[in-house]
């Protein structure tokens, strides 16, 4: 049952809350008990509804784009990569506010003025985010990815890893692209930055932290022909029996509330809409096969975001993010 | 903000809670703040954990099916057209359990034994249903057709009707039919139960009482290709002008918290996942489109009956009910 | 079994030949037994091999888009609306050229200098196309709307009609909008143009020309959520008997090979990738629905065009039109 | 341009009409030239009309389903795997006709009765296929992963592959299944038989009669959202420059009608509806993928069993197979 402290309610603002990951957030901030929501910060479209460029938004939020920040107790950024350092370098943000940001500027190296971004991913680091004021938000696939491979690399078990996952269209953003349009891309299935992902870095980064062998990952993206969401299926060797493996992966997530390890085979829908995680593992020989799903925009991007923001404010874990899954 | 008195938690069941419109009730009374479910009934799956069905309901509900109800305060019945009446005859309620019928058994004449089913569309019927014991649940095409027409019934100003509705594939059920075949459904279009949808005659009985012409709806109901919402278009005629009629509808949902007539075109995926209508009203000479959107599941069937609980309960109407639209 | 005489084969080229209804009828001229495609006409992509614009194409056509017309004995038009008259204006056309205009610039008034366009539905212009030298090829609602009422408008039986289409997004063309967006229109519904479709001048145009009394045809568009295919609903009274109507319908198009009378329910994926319509006809009262069912490219667009081709050379009217239905 | 010798017609008839590749089969042979489509058999649909079952038909054959097979020359088992051997056990096909079966009965092991099936995919067997009197047509997934390795198994190329591979809905046949339920179907992914499917133990006999190492194809299938066609990407290592890798796969396919090897991005829609298979390669360090994209219905079953038919009666290899594509 949610209890309400008043003096609990924070102030939020979203700079570039015009995009997917934006509004996406005002969708989950606006019913967070502990949030008032101050601005939507959006350069292109200020001066208009934000329920103007998305109309599901017109009951949830009627706020109006502005140009202007002001001084919140939690900043959003959620502006194309490499954007999030000019924002900061632009504008002023209080030593005590907590920036999370969901582009790739700290993913990689957290250290920004005399900031230090933690790497956003709670199942790895939730105690250096508890009390955090800057926090790196991952990537979508990243998240994806690794919540299948950190049980084998925090015991040093990754050696080469093959991955394929396909990501919905929302993951390609709002602009209009001949691989966005709708006649295009309906009934169709099609591979991009084969071997070359920008998240490959990010997911290595993480795991061989934990891994004591180098770790190789082969990453294989699709678009697929939906809007939300993405299923990945990792290979993998080892002399594990998948019993143990599986007993590995219940362990590693027991005390995660967004992170489900099936016993049964699982599929992309049952996970959209929600902040979910599902992992199923599969063993044929010494080839151990684990696929995960998540939904691109909620685990894998602003859902993470107030996960990651409930956990540094000391609230609890999954305060606005009881979400009644979309499931048909 | 949400104030929850201790004293207001009720106990609630389900029978027929392993279909669609059953499983969707779950989804949103286990995040119910007042509610508390008590048993979920099943004949067919009895022993089986409802997220066996519908793994998506793993991190929502780890209840499993039973075959003996209890007594409850509120008891949703979700059965096959017709079967209401028999559980009702087979079964005990006690007259102070709030019972809200989600089929059809009930809409056309809510007597049965000593109890009255009011008609439960809150747009027009929300002073008879608070306190109620017995409410009768409205179609899903009904709901998104009634909300089209109410105001220009309630100013007699009906007459022909021509309206064409689309659903989704969730319409239909859970089973396997060769019309919900994703081979055949997907990319397709099909019309059925042209002009003789069942329908029909729930809506015109809620419309004539009020209209003081006869009103006759020709509706042809269409097969979408995609799971959820339903999109309907109604051509009718009339001299006013569409200044007026808007102020009309307008004034008609003023204190209506989930209709919302917009001023701009609507689209269906604007109110999948959540209990809202929008409504989108055209004219060209005298004749008039009213189009109208709803989530099937939501507005159309479970959202709907939360809806009226929360009515007869005496609770704030959208409690539970600020759900996080898909959007996308 | 096709017979082939060596000196029938005629030279066809195509103005526009990069958008969808120009790169289908390359799909369709490239198998024509009679036909040898010339160039390729297209002023932004010259140069380009069409094969890049469309890599289905590789294996079908490996030509060259080019911005020089040549003397051909067939030319196509497949230009934006109003770019047609422009064409001919600024190029040199020879009399003995057949021209099929695609676009919507002679439809409702075929005079052009010194040329004729014959509206070119064949189900009612079939003899004027007979050597005509001069097309214009009819729209796609067009097509599928005016099949569905021409039996009963030769009878003088139309009066008030109510029609609701669907297309799919190939009918709006291959640029770039929020309303093709992939994330905007899977699973999405919408209206478009509501009662002012600029197809409704170009149906009662022809309509009138057969029915005693006047027409009103209330039309609502929808955008649906797949590629190819129009799917319509028309309703209208009548006092015929259903049989009678059937057989009228039987009857019109008793020597049609396009046009199938179909007494079973029809669904609109059962003439994707085919030059086909077919009709099905319900009653109820004195209420009657006609639904038909086209693909918008092909009957709707290149397919008819090549059609009217067949027919005004004299040829088989199938000719090159033998498609392999997508069925599935 | 097409030239028949009379003489040439040949009579076919299909076992097994009923299904998704026996109707297609008849698509495809109701528009060949040399083939006369004798009669369609049917244990289970004996008496109805084939365009019953598939109303797309109707404009294309009018053939009634028999259980009773004729004498013909050329004999399509379409039946579910296993039923092969038990039809031509309990009837007597002549020595001289050419039997081509689609399921899996004798594509591991050709010996039966009298005949030595010949493995069907012509790009390896074309030689032995010439003349050939029995075909074993190879599976959907077989064909597609082994088209996009057989150029580096024929230089001993192959090692580990690590291929995943996603399928069309009508992969999993006509039956009613929950996972062909298009309420559950529809937007979603789903991993199947990993590291087990059929098909492994077809490519690899094929790869290892080519390849001097030992090969381990670690193959993860997964479900799509879409009704037609197969994308996989197979992950390989090699020292080999990418250009020479290319050359390597011209070369290979240089005389091949239906395999593609292309220089740019493939997606599946570009050989929906053709019998074309298209291969694109990319490497990054010593890592190759390899992606490759085909119909399954047709150069995954129905059309490459056409093709067979072609090259099995020394007929030009792509008779009846100029498909249009659907493109879109």
């Amino acid at each position: 049952m949610i209890e309400i402290n008043q003096k609990e309610i924070k102030t939020a603002g979203i700079i570039g809350a015009n995009g997917y990951t934006g509004s996406e957030l005002v969708r989950l901030l606006a019913f967070h008990p502990n949030v008032s929501l101050c601005f939507l910060y959006s350069r292109s479209n200020s001066g208009t509804k934000i329920s103007n460029l998305y109309p599901d938004l017109e009951a949830v939020c009627d706020m109006v784009l502005t140009d202007r920040a002001e001084e919140v107790d939690i900043l959003f950024l959620c502006l194309p990569h490499k954007e999030s350092q000019n924002w900061l370098t632009q504008n002023v943000v209080k030593n005590e506010t907590l920036i999370i940001d969901l582009g790739n500027d700290f993913r990689l190296d957290g250290n920004f003025e005399n900031r230090n971004f933690i790497y956003g991913l709670p199942e790895i680091n939730k105690k250096q985010l508890l009390g955090s004021k800057s926090i790196a938000n991952p990537g979508c696939f990243a998240t994806a990815i690794q919540l299948a491979l950190l049980p084998l690399a925090q015991k040093g078990l990754l050696n080469e890893v093959y991955t394929t996952g396909i990501t919905g269209s929302t993951g390609a953003g709002q602009s209009l692209q001949a691989t966005t349009h709708f006649t295009w891309r309906n009934d169709n299935i099609s591979a991009y930055k084969t071997l070359t992902h920008q998240h490959v870095d990010e997911i290595l980064q993480q795991l061989v932290s934990f891994n004591i062998n180098e770790i190789s990952l082969n990453f294989v993206p699709w678009r697929g022909d939906f809007a939300r969401g993405i299923f990945t299926s990792s290979t993998v060797k080892t002399d594990l029996e998948l019993s143990d493996i599986h007993q590995l992966f219940k362990n590693f997530y027991a005390d995660e509330p967004f992170v489900k390890v099936s016993e049964k085979a699982i599929d992309l829908k049952q996970v959209v809409n929600t902040n979910r995680c599902v992992i199923h593992i599969e063993k044929s020989g010494n080839v151990v096969v684990i696929h995960s799903a998540i939904d691109n925009l909620l685990k894998g991007a602003s859902g993470q975001a107030v996960q990651n923001m409930n956990i540094a404010m000391g609230w609890e874990e999954n305060l606005g993010l009881n979400l009644k899954p979309i499931a048909f």
